[in-house]
């Protein structure tokens, strides 16, 4: 999914400048929508706009290489998750992970999506997504650790939960978002798990509306 | 809190002809926001628009009033909770009915204190809401069934993730809303509990942010 205006590898001094854009525009982004001008970003990152120019030729190269990035930690996550030899810790850690980013986010995906739907396989990286999930939930709830009813709609429904907390201020967020991904993953526990009532049909689709 | 235009006792007619029109003003309002026309009011209540400017005077008459209606709902489930002589069953009880009505809300609530800031002393009911839930909350932990750790602090963080649900249909809505409060209720009993991180610090204000 690399946007980046030469597939030449970079020379090392070349690509701590890129690695500097790609953080402080995904700060800014974050921070103040996808308006923010190059100007600001160039200043931010201390690079000249020559270049910025150089690496990232548009704004929407600059936006989409942002969120491949976000994708890539997320997919790497998940993928952390499915080697770990523990389900349970697998299944909860890239549940916390996830989590935090989307908290982080502050409606970036979203934005992005919004803005740019062609410059993403957004129904690809759902499927991908979902085929993780599926195989965490089923693995966690073969070792007895996740409960029985537990169904993919819960995540969906946290994830939409959680995306709730993000209007908050970032710090204040971030907080919100352990404390309630801590008292979720409690409950998923198969242990004294008690009765619940039906999941609600929801989608990863869901959290970009 | 009455609005009414009279203060007369109403003919029993005249009463059902009033609870009609808040009721469906009520829906309306929660499902197409503050601007729904007079006539359209009048129209699904199936009352003239003179039976309803007279009971109605102006539209902000009205608003007020259905506020008025769904807040009181709030604070009587509230009340039948204190008097609950178990306390954990009475704690449940109020945080599931209190989050079903979030949920059926769908803004109205925060559209209502936005647009009429002197119509209602919200500073008077978060004071009086916070004392009762404060007092349910103590009875629960002396009970020995509510976590030791648990903070009013949660029970915010649960009604602002329960709001992030009501931009669903409100049908999956209301199912993803039963659904997340039986998680958290469950996540909230003493029995079990593992250790948590920090709570935010959020106040029933955050829900109107």
């Amino acid at each position: 999914m690399s946007t980046q205006a030469s597939h030449q590898p970079l020379r090392s001094d070349a690509r701590s400048n890129r690695d500097r854009i790609v953080e402080v525009a995904s700060e800014l982004f974050a921070r103040r929508g996808l308006d923010v001008p190059m100007a600001a970003i160039a200043r931010h990152a201390g690079v000249g706009a020559a270049t910025l120019y150089r690496r990232f030729p548009t704004k929407e190269s600059l936006v989409t290489e942002v969120f491949a990035d976000r994708f890539h930690a997320c997919a790497s996550v998940v993928d952390a998750a499915l080697a770990d030899p523990d389900p349970w810790r697998g299944f909860r850690t890239a549940v916390e992970r996830v989590c935090a980013m989307q908290a982080a986010d502050r409606g970036f995906s979203a934005a992005f999506i919004a803005a740019f739907p062609q410059a993403v396989d957004v129904e690809g990286q759902r499927l991908r997504a979902v085929e993780s999930f599926t195989e965490l939930t089923r693995r966690a709830k073969a070792a007895g650790r996740l409960r029985a009813d537990f169904q993919l709609d819960d995540l969906f429904l946290l994830l939409v939960a959680n995306g709730g907390l993000a209007s908050r201020s970032a710090e204040n967020a971030a907080a919100a978002s352990r404390r309630l991904v801590a008292y979720m993953l409690s409950a998923f526990r198969a242990e004294g798990a008690e009765p619940l009532p039906p999941p609600a049909r929801l989608d990863l689709l869901d959290l970009l509306t």
